[in-house]
């Protein structure tokens, strides 16, 4: 059988490890064509797992270490000692032409920078970024970068603006993705330099978007764009504060739920419409933190993750391999190269 | 009558002007004690509104004025054209000892501008920061700056953490206020400069809070510390995708209950408890942004409010005005600047 993605499994990553990775990739298996599996990690600990799904065991390889890399080490450490671990053996089978991508739930600091070793960034490319995907009130919103760049120069976020809008248009079907800066008014004058600049060259430049101007805070979830495009300390606290408001909101909710019998009553009559809005929020379903710019798909999932998170974030790399994401944001990157007012403005 | 609490009032300002402002005024009269108003603006609409509130009337004089800031100029340009403004002259009250504080719902960087020109900053206070209180899962949380910086250096974050600290101890009534820096991490090593600077001085003075750390976007509304710190831009960005996501959850809660008949009937039966949600949430709680910092008190009620928004914004400032805040900042910032660390390490 020829096998149009193959994903490499860190199967040691997150909380839980091959307790939730290979039911997650069992689970993502069957919602996808044509995929195959290299799952990385301990064999004692695997095996028995992966025995319980025939179907993955067909289409999956198991690549023995007993090595893994600890979510509580620094990045630089994790790196130092990073040979034979679970998650450096999938990020290397992607740079060996093995996989098209890889998942981990594993350390996050430490894959950012294995990846960035190891994968290195698309031609063109100053910076990778992670992008992930909210709801939000018409649609979708794709946001990056969310926390691997904690300042950013215009160059890179014109860069962004490019990575975000070609995901939105393969992945997501989008023809023309409206993309927006986060600021903290709409006005031109408004702003940092480099945001501001950056404005200048996307109202200039073609690129597979359209550029829409600022946005605030509130267009994050009100879906004004498709596409949102912030520095990654910005974009970090907006996503966590998102988080925060969301897990409020819901605690709000069972505290009226429970605040009388009447109420409760209330609730088991409309428990089957809340749950159902419950599950169109649920952040399990939008897990996957895409490290977007590198040469090859990386996705990572949340440490926290349980099997339906997890099969959420394979998904997501799924869909960029199966899309080709990547060589279609080395065209986009190499016509925005080739443009004038982008080379006058940034001076590359 | 002595008078504990004067404030001046811009009638003119915000989407409503006096229709608004005279009825929140006379609410907030009610739930203060000794506390007169100084309402600046248009005669021909204001006197009509006044007339109807007698209580009002006996502790409030009317000033006359037919000029009002556009919420639509430039800070710059409204600047310029200000003289004769109910702005302007709200301000300018709070300058020449009529009155201890100015509640205006006018065009906010005007406001902000006119503010800082006309009352200065609290000596030893670099710039003045917007703050406002926030629900969160335990107690609330005063967070600062909200957009009057965009960019922070850490001596001027340093004294926003101390403003911050005052504003929970001496009106919220919290003995050792717990103050947080927003980053991207809770690690040393994470985040801008600034943030790492600020975070060492804060670790060794003596202020009217205790530090706590780093803090991260989802401790806002946790109620991790009493205090959180950033730059304006972060600030205003978190503010607005806090808005945000209340906003989108609200909908989904709505279209949830309108889903099918049981469910509506399940909203009838917990509505009155959905509506106490509701009301602990109700932003126009949580309405008045202050400007803290200047010589003088200065809170900015949302252009949008209504009277019960309006009236919460008022009562912000007769507080900060009862419990003596600017008095406060000014021992504590001087206390901060005569201690030895602060200034090796901010070498001012």
């Amino acid at each position: 059988m020829t096998y149009k993605q193959i994903i490499a499994l860190d199967a040691m990553g997150g909380d839980f490890g091959p307790s939730v990775i290979i039911p997650a990739a069992a689970a993502a298996l069957a919602r996808s064509d044509k995929t195959k599996f290299l799952i990385f990690g301990d064999e004692k600990m695997v095996s028995p797992i992966l025995d319980q799904y025939e179907d993955l065991k067909q289409h999956a390889e198991l690549r023995h270490t007993d090595k893994a890399i600890s979510s509580k080490e620094k990045p630089s450490a994790a790196l130092r000692n990073s040979k034979g671990s679970s998650m450096r053996m999938a990020i290397e089978a992607v740079k060996d032409g093995e996989a098209h991508g890889v998942v981990s739930a594993g350390n996050t600091g430490a894959l950012m920078v294995m990846a960035k070793l190891i994968l290195k960034c698309l031609p063109g490319i100053a910076r990778p970024a992670i992008a992930s995907v909210f709801p939000a009130e018409k649609g979708k919103t794709v946001m990056l970068d969310l926390g691997a760049n904690l300042t950013c120069n215009a160059e890179v976020l014109t860069q962004f603006a490019v990575l975000g809008a070609v995901y939105a248009r393969v992945v997501q079907g989008i023809p023309s993705p409206k993309v927006g800066l986060l600021n903290v008014g709409t006005e031109e004058m408004k702003g940092h330099d480099e945001v501001r600049e950056a404005a200048e060259i996307l109202s200039q430049v073609e690129f597979p978007g359209s550029y829409y101007g600022f946005i605030e805070g509130n267009d994050i979830t009100k879906g004004t764009v498709d596409v949102v495009v912030t520095d990654g300390f910005t974009g970090n606290v907006a996503l966590k504060t998102a988080e925060g408001v969301g897990k409020l909101s819901k605690m709000y909710l069972t505290d009226a739920f429970k605040s009388s019998p009447l109420a409760m009553l209330g609730y088991m009559l409309s428990k089957k419409a809340i749950d159902a809005m419950k599950e169109k929020v649920d952040p399990r379903k939008y897990n996957g933190g895409m490290f977007l710019g590198l040469n090859g798909v990386c996705v990572k999932s949340h440490g926290g993750s349980d099997d339906v998170a997890t099969e959420s974030a394979i998904l997501i790399a799924i869909d960029l391999v199966k899309n080709g994401f990547n060589d279609r944001v080395s065209a986009e990157i190499e016509d925005l190269m080739e443009q004038e007012t982008f080379i006058s403005v940034v001076g590359v």
